[in-house]
């Protein structure tokens, strides 16, 4: 069955191959001014700039993209209220893929209509009654549906490592490449690029303190399931790493990394005023952990993955409009 | 005397050469999303990521390199409350340039302090009872300083003229170009760059609803005189257009429009949203100009000049938090 064997930079270029002319790919931002309160050269990798906003696209428009024709013309499922349901859209509509998301019934309407908006079906569920997975099961299986998870899927990991495989073949000699973490998708795929492409980089995940999962199951040596973690980093808001992406991160990474909200807001709001970018709360994690370890770094070049951005406005405004957190 | 004559292309290539290395070739964005509500493919060249934000940085380095040992010796004074002043300030830095800058005394604290930053030496004065021309002349003649203005000089001219220059000869085929207009160094520099490289893309000016100054140029043949226009676009509160800037707009530019304050929110709003940049209300003044005009662009391909992202981060988030103005 396809997705349950660990992918290897093999499938990361395989990825890389079939989003060319699809993806974009996206630019590396630098500024001075940020290397100069960092005390480090710093390379934004911006997938904010992606197609529908995040890096989300590259893994589900490459595991899409090995669909059979069975397995295209019965459709795709998907369980999300975030990016990968508009990413797994999206790319649906691009491959001519019937396509079902589904939804909590209280999701925001703006990404009800997003979703809808890139012609999928969206099916909504009572998220304090109902299990997402076992929906999203049981329509693969009355329905003939391939189902394409988050982020445990060896072909989502492969197209999410094609980010970091781009940064590193843009920027020479990274010492260090900060990527964030939820359920581990962007960050197995990089440590794969970078195992790879520049085995002396060092590589870090960096997740919400709130829900530290990651920390601790790296530390345990076996995966840790968390209750729903408060946070504003709704793209990060996991219970736990997958199998797959767990496999990649326990052997690979460098370590694992927290920021708090409040120090999102403050890269949430350099992010605004100095690189001129719209950032989603998950998508600064990176660069909050680079910022909180800039004595560590100093002097070093350092990759960021800037993951998304994907913010409801008048919710982006309030963040920024707050005073700078206390340091 | 350098800068009164006016500019050619020959200039802009001249510019260009001498940037390499220290102005950022800053990336063109696309957004399918965009491209769907316009109805034509739209190229943002992004100025706002620009060093010290904004194409400032182009014309005012340009200017700065062509220095002789006894100017560069002596230093360079500017006039301006906004990107000028730090574009001056940055490069005089860069150059190893005195640096002295005119300003109102009662210049927000934060880009006094930006630009005190940068090592320049600021002179205020009172904005309702003392002239800042005056003053900048009198300092020149006093103390030996070379005067920068901020638009009308053919160095600067030439400067910004390498932001469409990079644009174009990314781009192939634009058909249109539209262009904020306060002064017209922006717009007269791409204007020499669009008739050297691609004399059959159309070029437009986008200028402030309540200071159409240029507009009324273009139509009465002479330099039309303002009163300081009411609207947010603070960088195109101009006056009136410069002699040089004048002379090439008149002879080059196919049309001037107008954008109303509303609009430019509106657009601020999609760059946030769609293309998750944070572009300062001037910079939006192209970009508005195209979506009130998409109906006559079905089709085409169009470039948009985003002049800069400096914004105030509260008012930013004040101005993104409106709800969309009635269209």
């Amino acid at each position: 069955m396809a997705g349950v064997i660990p992918p290897t930079y093999a499938d990361v270029e395989s990825a890389a191959a079939r989003l060319l002319g699809h993806a974009h790919r996206t630019p590396v931002l630098t500024s001075s001014r940020v290397d100069d309160e960092v005390g480090a050269r710093v390379f934004f990798k911006c997938e904010n700039f992606q197609r529908m906003g995040a890096f989300k696209f590259r893994g589900a428009f490459n595991a899409l993209s090995r669909f059979d024709d069975e397995q295209r013309r019965a459709g795709v499922v998907a369980y999300s209220s975030g990016n990968h349901a508009q990413a797994i859209a999206l790319s649906a509509r691009l491959l001519g893929i019937p396509a079902t998301i589904v939804m909590p019934h209280d999701a925001p309407a703006a990404k009800v209509a997003a979703t809808r908006g890139y012609g999928a079906t969206v099916v909504s569920y009572d998220r304090y009654a109902e299990d997402r997975e076992a929906i999203g099961r049981a329509l693969a299986a009355t329905r003939g549906l391939t189902l394409v998870p988050p982020y445990d899927h060896a072909d989502v990991i492969a197209g999410q490592g094609t980010a970091a495989k781009e940064l590193i073949e843009e920027v020479d000699g990274l010492d260090a490449l900060f990527v964030c973490l939820g359920g581990g998708g962007l960050l197995s795929g990089s440590l794969l690029a970078a195992q790879a492409l520049s085995p002396s980089t060092r590589v870090y995940g960096v997740e919400p303190a709130a829900g530290d999962d990651g920390q601790r199951s790296l530390r345990s040596g076996e995966i840790v399931h968390i209750d729903t973690p408060d946070t504003i980093a709704d793209g990060a808001q996991t219970q736990h790493l997958g199998e797959l992406t767990f496999a990649i991160i326990r052997r690979e990474v460098d370590d694992i990394h927290t920021a708090t909200d409040a120090e999102l807001v403050d890269a949430m709001r350099v992010f605004a005023s100095t690189l001129k970018i719209v950032v989603e709360p998950t998508g600064c994690l990176a660069f909050a952990a680079v910022r909180r370890l800039a004595p560590e770094l100093a002097g070093q070049r350092i990759g960021v993955l800037v993951s998304g951005g994907n913010v409801d406005l008048a919710r982006y405004a309030e963040l920024i409009s707050r005073p700078a957190p206390a340091r």
